[in-house]
């Protein structure tokens, strides 16, 4: 059997890679996390997913820990820079070491209910800012866990299936898979419709057209 | 300069480490959690200890993640069983992957406040149950860090002084560098004296015999 904790936030990725681990057979346990954002609306969407496809949701409450973790994503005070994810000024959009925070507390949960497997919605586009999507962490990390555990089986292994895609693929992959696009959200604002001018609103809009898929999102700009 | 994170539980060996670590000229940042423990009188140590030397310290409260990690130290359901480490039913005591989770949490603060260590207390004597207190594990995550960080510069080396000593050798050590053992504290328990009966409080006794170092510590039985 295919026991499998994955961490799910409501955007694309996490959520084609939920159908695509349901689409293959994986019996799936969802975490969404709150790790102090500003905007929580995704944890509302990843819910809404779970629920669509029948598996259990669990939020988890760490946001306590946003105030030790220099970022314009969890300071109130900090402005989230505008543009391109590949302008310098992105870089304050880091949350350090936030996918490892995560996916640690997953691992645990997962040891917990002896799931077989801890998935992870890393993939290419993210690289250039964000290391801890690249497969380097991902083969770092999986080691890190059978340490932890001692090898004593099960212990779940991290698996990462879109490490080597763009969001262009996984919108690609998504469609084909009947991922409910309209529902997912990314934008870093968290309002009501998509603004259409933050890093990942630009990202979201150039991906679908290169996938060549129709854009459901609603924009603001 | 060394600038430091290290994690405080209030026992004898992140004690001991932390004045190890201030007689090297570490500046160090102590970090204490509330995971959920039935216990909590630990934490309370712990900031006497930073204050004692003069450090400051932060405590995190991550404790709602408890009900995630099925252990006997969160589940007031569940009884700590008494007794020597070495015993199978010690193994309800291990809390999965919570010490990779306070280790990610103490490196995306230390990333935040730019610092270039993470100490971690972990130390021979508990290797038999608890694999992360292994050096295979130090090993992989300090790894997993360095990729975390993309190797960019400032980021913070696990190191663990401790991890080939056992309690013994941490006593002895701690003896030499006047550390206040009276002040720590172990027991799994949380009352105001040491039960003297569960594994943590059979260890500590077993270990101040061996150091041949006087025991300061207040123990029910």
């Amino acid at each position: 059997m295919k026991k499998t904790v994955i961490i799910v936030s409501g955007g694309i990725d996490s959520t084609t890679l939920a159908y695509y681990l349901k689409d293959k057979g994986h019996d799936l346990y969802v975490l969404s996390f709150n790790y102090g954002q500003k905007q929580v609306k995704e944890i509302l969407i990843a819910e809404k997913i779970a629920k669509k496809l029948s598996i259990p949701f669990q939020l988890v409450n760490i946001q306590k820990i946003g105030g030790l973790l220099k970022s314009s994503l969890t300071d109130k005070k900090e402005k989230i820079p505008k543009g391109h994810y590949a302008k310098e000024s992105m870089k304050s959009t880091v949350v350090p070491n936030r996918n490892m925070i995560m996916l640690s507390i997953a691992a645990g949960y997962a040891r917990s209910i002896k799931a077989n497997y801890l998935a992870y919605a890393a993939h290419g586009g993210d690289h250039l800012i964000y290391p801890d999507c690249r497969p380097g962490f991902v083969r770092a990390l999986r080691m890190a866990l059978a340490e932890s555990f001692g090898y004593q089986k099960p212990w779940p292994e991290l698996i990462a299936p879109f490490v080597s895609f763009d969001k262009t693929d996984i919108i690609r992959m998504g469609y084909m898979l009947g991922v409910p696009f309209e529902l997912t959200y990314s934008c870093y604002k968290g309002l009501d419709k998509h603004c259409g001018v933050c890093s990942t609103c630009i990202e979201r809009k150039e991906a679908f057209k290169k996938a060549n898929v129709s854009d459901p999102t609603k924009y603001e700009r």
